[in-house]
């Protein structure tokens, strides 16, 4: 796409650090990683966000995911990972190019997730989910 | 797995706010939500972690994701939300039992993502995962 940053990226129009790259897949180093490793993975096809991307394209990524986190994590010697993927501005996506970040963890490093609490309307809420998949 | 929380869950022998279920997916609501509607999504064939999840559970569990994503900002009014998997203990997984989290975001719901600093070492990072990747 044109006004796509990581179309440019895979383009190679705009430089990268990359890891990894199939045909269908790229993955390059975030530039402001939370921890060493920080990598996110594309897919090529330009979609804006998840719900828009393919199923053979997310099959294509997880598949690479699962190759590339072994590999980060050898290289920076992290003990995990988590992976995630951000879907709207609201949810701080700032590139509308589908991309799943690898973020590598250590022990002791001080990052810490989002925790939330107990709520007393979990059944309304399921009832309310459930309903709109039926809908569809 | 007989010692596996979700899949007791799964299994109906502990109760859950089950959201969604077909064939190879199971997904019900986190009991302590970061936000409203805040749903795990579970392969019923049990891995203990996504670098041991399979393909083709993945592709299953990718495929409901999106349905269930959508369904859940309609059902709770978000405008978008964040996707996250935790590998290892030391990036908080706690259950060890694949899961995604779906996680709407509204805006002003005063969830701040992670976010890192610039790095000088990502040339000699990415060759190092690139020789991962390599020996593999």
């Amino acid at each position: 796409m044109l006004d796509c940053l990581f179309c440019k990226i895979i383009a190679g129009e705009i430089s990268s650090h990359k890891v990894y790259e199939d045909e269908n897949v790229f993955a390059f180093l975030d530039i402001k990683p939370v921890n060493p490793g920080h990598v996110l993975v594309i897919p090529k096809r330009h979609s804006a966000t998840l719900l828009e991307t393919s199923d053979e394209d997310l099959i294509h990524v997880m598949k690479a995911i699962k190759k590339i986190a072994a590999a980060a994590m050898r290289a920076v010697g992290a003990e995990g990972f988590n992976l995630g993927v951000n879907t709207g501005a609201v949810a701080d996506q700032v590139v509308f190019h589908t991309h799943f970040q690898i973020m590598p963890r250590f022990s002791g490093d001080g990052r810490d997730l989002w925790h939330g609490e107990e709520r007393e309307d979990l059944v309304q809420i399921a009832e309310e989910i459930r309903g709109e998949l039926l809908e569809g």
